[in-house]
């Protein structure tokens, strides 16, 4: 066959006999669709007689969770196989493996990690993770350094920035990420109890918005490493000992701070989801040191792995000059506060929402969770040129939290 | 004939008639290679009975002024070729008119203006040009703003950046511009007098290096709008009512600050040349006060022009905030200082030198110039951040001249 058509869980098993013979005889075999992201169909066969299982990845023409209104482009599948044989390659297997692309049906073959969990879902579960820093820290410092004009040839780097435009995925960041929530937008999710606060806070503070429209343009024109895109917590899939970041079809050349500040903002906002909804105050408070930790320690350690690697793969002669990978670092984390203030404002208004507040069950609580939420991602963008280390970001939590940890 | 081969005198004629048949029956032809830049072949064609003339411009597969063992990639002509059609739109004919562009050939047959003069020659010989301003002004406003993403729709831009990347033209400016003259350099051109003088004043000033480092990674990373690329007083055709920019080899989506920079630097080198060349004290000073004037000008229409279209055209919902175009106008023109600088020290000590400088006839007068050329370029960029207005821009030459001005 050589037509797509979109693959249900009646199809999926001959469909992958079909490209890779995954299973051999007598098997059981079911087959499940578990995709729970915004845009595509995620099926998941196992063989209960082996176990062995197998994940089927399709996009679809359109964005999944709106429907065939929003048509989009279905060729990001190959971006994001491109992107993951890259990152596979760059971060020692960091994301999933893939065992096969077809540009017919824009399917994709790849590993199961069925054994690890969303991490969105294991902080909210009020799991912890001791490898994840070392691990998303590897991630990040890898492919966005090492993808770099810092290390890369200049030319195939643009060979790279190229192959990686990525118009209508960037124009889904650009609108849901840095516009829609910061004006009364149609396609905007928002409470009740949120649209008056929005209006005296957000949605006439020009000053406010200007800082935004810096921040917009940032991601619009530098083309500074080859994001992931989406790195905020529902595209890393966790266990105690591994992290796999799944669902890199944001892909494109743009600003590192992009990657790091969706990660922080993610993890500040089950902060405040922690803080909002466990009932048992040593949980609660473990969790909220936990995830503190967790922020301070992605930006230092980071910053470091950052600085190390820095020294071993600059190629670039000027980028040798002294104090120079101090300035770039250093802006890095200043937009990464900015970036994190953007994710935190999206995330309560814009079009795609997280469970950890929405699924704050009292509405008085979820509303002031929300409401914190808009003051501190405020904080991040107006006073990101003092925001410099890991501690400096967990100082902006804790402004708003210092009363019940004196308490 | 579908195979490439080179041009030459005796069989350009043949050429222009099978491409575009343009000379009628009963001419007098005669044909020149007139080609003075460092790249391609220009003929000149011209039937001397009807005076009926025109221009074609061949790529070669190599950089001319180094020969083939610099090779280049031919098809540059097609990325010339392609922003000559959209400058042409955009500016309402400020660019040469294309006839005809042939693939296989990497040639152009374009309009003749060899009743204008390169501007660069017109300056040295003190003559004034009263629309240039206006003209070049209207260039790069409507050239820069009209193809960022202020005014253009942000997935179209995102083709054009794809279209337009320019990885080999890139990286000759990345090298000779922004990283070769800033140490000993093997393919710098460097006069003996200044050897000593590049040591202790530049090769070992890591605050210098460290803010053209800045610089330059802004270049490689910052896809602000699609650039010329080599917008120096040897790319622009002038006569008394008419001003035509050529030359866009070099075009990528870069800083606007770069097209702004490299006109800026090369206006002032011709003011340090006037100053160390011409004898007459009259026509000398009178030229000088004219370069300087077209300097602060060229800032002040630019900046004014540049916001009056900024909200004819505004499209990014963003972008419209109070205060954003203003932030965005001031930051191209501190870069404009920064590249301003960077182009001042490559055309003293790097492999392409400016005739303005180079051509000083007393030994003495012109390491004066070229030490005074690197002060200033110096002082362009490390001060850069105060730069705001063409009184900026001229306020740091006449620094440098001071004592002359008041004698």
């Amino acid at each position: 066959m050589s037509e797509y058509y979109v693959l249900d869980t009646n199809t999926v098993f001959d469909y992958i006999q079909r490209e890779l013979n995954y299973f051999k005889d007598d098997v059981d075999i079911q087959c499940d669709e578990i995709g729970d992201g915004n845009l595509n169909l995620v099926f998941r066969a196992v063989d209960k007689k082996s176990n062995r299982s197998i994940i089927v990845k399709q996009s679809l023409p359109y964005v999944r969770c709106v429907g065939e209104d929003w048509p989009l482009n279905i060729k990001r599948a190959e971006i994001e196989n491109n992107i993951l044989e890259i990152e596979y390659k760059l971060t020692d297997g960091l994301v999933p493996k893939i065992y096969n692309f077809d540009s017919v049906m824009y399917a994709t073959l790849m590993e199961d990690l069925s054994d690890h969990v969303i991490m969105r879902t294991g902080l909210i579960e009020l799991n912890q993770y001791p490898r994840f820093v070392d691990h998303i820290t590897d991630f990040m410092v890898k492919t966005l350094l090492l993808t770099s004009d810092v290390a890369m040839d200049h030319q195939e780097k643009k060979e790279r920035v190229k192959q990686f435009i990525n118009p209508e995925l960037c124009d889904i960041t650009e609108a849901l990420v840095y516009t829609e929530p910061f004006y009364n937008a149609e396609r905007n999710n928002i409470d009740d109890f949120m649209i008056e606060f929005m209006e005296e806070n957000v949605w006439h503070d020009k000053e406010f918005k200007l800082e935004v429209a810096k921040l917009k343009f940032d991601f619009m024109t530098n083309a500074q490493a080859l994001l992931h895109g989406d790195l905020h917590t529902g595209s890393i899939f966790v266990k105690e000992d591994s992290t796999k970041v799944i669902d890199p079809e944001f892909a494109f050349y743009g600003p590192i701070s992009y990657d790091v500040g969706a990660l922080i903002a993610n993890l500040v906002m089950n902060y405040i989801s922690t803080d909002s909804m466990v009932e048992d105050e040593e949980k609660r408070e473990a969790h909220k040191e936990y995830l503190l930790d967790t922020t301070r320690e992605v930006i230092d350690v980071f910053k470091e792995k950052f600085l190390k690697l820095f020294d071993e793969v600059v190629g670039d002669e000027m980028a040798k000059v002294p104090g120079f990978k101090e300035w770039y670092l250093e802006n890095i984390i200043i937009d990464t506060a900015g970036v994190t203030g953007c994710e935190m404002v999206r995330r309560t208004v814009g079009l795609a929402h997280v469970k950890d507040l929405d699924d704050i069950p009292q509405l008085e609580k979820k509303a002031e969770a929300k409401k914190i939420n808009i003051f501190m991602a405020k904080d991040f963008i107006m006073n990101r040129k003092e925001i410099k280390t890991g501690q400096d970001f967990i100082d902006i939590v804790n402004k708003y939290y210092k009363q019940e940890a004196t308490a």
